[in-house]
């Protein structure tokens, strides 16, 4: 078992056939294509992955499939957010039998911004499963909650389990200074859809979870960044931002991202469940354009 | 099959042993106490149901002792909201076949306000299910997202199964004129814990699909308002008003609900699934100062 | 010059002309009206007050036009809430100068949820005035901003100018319970229209301070409550529960409190500044059938 | 009179004094500089000028300030918006009056979501002012209200004083697509402090109106773009895109801005009012490393 999680998740989608099934055959080769990308492990069923349209039947399905085709040497940390404190101890208890090496979890969304009740939540979690969780800061996906940066803190502090911290609380190059100002054992991941990569390893962070459907640019700037070559993992950090950048804009991030995975051969469809945001004919054209001056066509 | 909804459906919440895990006994008793009040169906599985907070397998333990502890005269509402399509789908699909009578359905929360999204959600259920479906226009349980009149009107023209609504978007009793203004087809109950009854009834509704945890009170003000004795109906709904009202404080409406469903011997447990709001010593007198006064203690 | 606000203070609608411009004359009639019910105070400039949708120099008139009317013995507190802590400090100043008893400060929109920097606004301008300020906690109206109990302590510690509170975080009356436990020297007052008026009472508030355009009901309440006559107190707040709640329905509410303002004679129109939420004949209907019944209509 | 706006509108801050008050002596410093970077126009007193945080008084001294400074050929526009529409015809007045060239309006934050309120608020604006009205469409600056294409649309149908929209809502590209399909009419602006500006050229937009401080860059994409050089156009600005994205930091997105305006000498302190968020000793770090890399130190 992995007790420390470190440099690149890539944070994946959930491919489904035409008809919107799942697709496990899809799901493998996925995983093949993001292992060799050479990412240090895979993250499943986030919001990237439509956890939330998914039954807790298809969560399985999505779960064995992963984890059979990344064998036992590639991690995967599988998201189990729940609204419920017994349904998120449900659902990584069943992440932890079926093989996960990691857990993400955001604040399950009736807790308002109130850190003794979100403390509450995840010390009953890391209380009950024999995994890292990683702590899931991102306001945006849980009805504005805010964590504390001495929430974050203590969390880390109460328990082994808790050290991991997907920060997306905007700036959040700021606040993974702040976090590890206040707990310098905490393990901050960026996430973001990697928009402030540079910085936030620049300002502490160990690594990055987040969606990007060309993961191997990922992993070539946290390489050379942490191997000290901050001028390479820069220059390779600024040729691709506009990639980054167009990726990652609200509401079509999931579809372009299926796009791009089915394009690069990754996914057999791009289908997206209902309700999303369907991509345009002129942003298409944007991404062509885009990939093409990059040389990632073929 | 009953084809139209009338009058008061209770909303229920799902009652759990001190562990946290479901109360079947307590489930049969609650149907059996709700029914013997005389409302005409019950709704479960909504906000006050925790339906969030369960697993799938858990939904389906609900469902199947509740429809079973109602028999085949006692319909039973059962919410079937997911955050996807597929899913909504599947949950309503999965409650037809365990016998409910009807489902309760709000907006899946990626829907943003986009009426022509909420529009494809609400249609492909319709066609997969031979239910009634009763649309919830609750705007802050779904981030926000507002059901505009002509979205309700022309759901409703679109599908026989689409004719109720469930309205709590605050004004409800002005929304209920407007929404039968656009469409004299739809059949509105009001929610809301029961705020507006008077008002929602004097506009049009046909009922109230609402949390309360004395339901013959429900009972009597609707009865007596549909026989015609409007006095009758005003003079109940004044008395009661204090109770209804502080009933549904928000946060604090489940572990009220709870705890007086318990001391009135329906539930074994007043247990909520964490995370909650709990009531304090205060709120607890306030409660038996008003059961006093009202009559409702023994 | 007061130091320490009781009772009842009456939140009041800025009038308007017909053309939608300040009717100086219905601003002193109001202010006659309201001071003659028996209310210790009244606060211009709120929410209700449609504060926001006037210039500076029409604050001015308004604040003027009231305090003149008012006389020296009835204190009149004015609502300063501004974005910026300058402005705040501007506001609170001039009405200062214009003979304000008090003033009521919303937090800044843009602090978020962050117990330092609203600390600092609140001590900034405790600081820069000489009058008691009334801290409001309605996050609603903010944006969602919470105030944590410990900085609602911490602020009445810090400065004698800090110890109101107007309480409106639902649920209010556990609120008000939690904040005396962490500082009893904190002066609580209800709002939100009224609605746990009787049970903010029970739980220490010292008053309320409220939009509610029979201001003479919230009066006989607290004089009975506060002499000791809880049953009587009790009585009187359930006999007349179906109008505050009536009144406080959610984007109407400052319609219908014009609407009754003007039917009382203490102002000339009801003219609502656009935008606003315009109630419908139903609306009105019901509410002669409210007043009729509670015997308000003569 | 100018009818028509084209191409690069830069949004400037306020400056302040050290103390907080109003420098007008870099108010016409930094007009001066702005203009001196090739821009087709200067926009004050939106988000990014404090506008919120400041008294009338100091609007008017602002707008006064800077119309001077900008001499009869460079047109100024003025952010006017208002909570209500009286105040929102009283501001444009009164920067019609100053010297303005057009007013910048975002909806009325009581509107909700709702169209025909909307429609009411701009349309009273425009019979009342004889200048372009630029309506602005950002959600998260005015509570999440959504303007729909049909909306804007019609707006422009309505009136040629509403034919130009800042478009801000994410994704910003399609949008610009779905309000020119629907009226190709519309003159569609940019903002997002310029992280789609080239997409948002590709999809018909006549030009930027955002915040940025090194604002010659703006001028040089959109100079190559309008003169056919999309290649030169889109190099320029994958070149700067890490600037652009660093600058446009949520909540600090302000304060690195002053810094950078200062430190170019456009403005004598990088003073920003309370509330605000401030910059941290690693951002400042990260955005010399940025500015080196990029030759914008001298």
């Amino acid at each position: 078992m992995i007790e420390v999680l470190t440099g690149v998740y890539n944070i994946t989608p959930t491919p489904f056939h035409d008809d919107g099934s799942i697709d496990h055959e899809s799901l493998r080769r996925l995983t093949a294509f993001t292992r060799d990308k050479g990412v240090d492990g895979m993250t499943i069923l986030g919001v990237l992955g439509e956890a939330d349209k998914l039954t807790d039947r298809e969560r399985d399905e999505v779960i064995t499939a992963t984890i059979e085709a990344a064998g036992p040497s590639f991690p995967i940390c599988v998201g189990t957010t729940h609204a419920g404190t017994d349904g998120c101890i449900a659902f990584s208890r069943r992440a932890a039998e079926l093989g996960a090496a990691a857990v993400m979890i955001a604040p399950p969304k009736l807790a308002r911004t109130n850190d003794a009740a979100l403390k509450r939540h995840y010390l009953a979690v890391a209380s009950a499963i024999d995994l890292p969780i990683v702590v899931q800061d991102y306001p945006p996906a849980v009805g504005g909650i805010l964590m504390s940066v001495d929430l974050i803190a203590s969390l880390a502090a109460a328990s082994p389990r808790l050290v991991h911290l997907k920060l997306e609380d905007d700036p959040s190059p700021m606040k993974v200074s702040q976090v590890l100002a206040a707990n310098p054992a905490v393990r901050v991941f960026g996430g973001l859809g990697g928009m402030m990569f540079l910085e936030e390893l620049r300002h502490g962070a160990v690594g990055t979870m987040t969606g990007f459907a060309f993961p191997e640019i990922l992993v070539d700037i946290y390489r050379r960044f942490s191997s000290g070559d901050r001028d390479g993992a820069t220059e390779v950090f600024y040729r691709y931002l506009p990639l980054i950048r167009f990726e990652n804009q609200p509401r079509i991030n999931l579809a372009l991202r299926k796009h791009i995975y089915h394009r690069r051969g990754a996914i057999a469809s791009p289908r997206v469940r209902e309700p999303f945001t369907a991509i345009d004919a002129g942003t298409l054209d944007d991404l062509d354009d885009l990939l093409t001056r990059l040389g990632l066509t073929h």
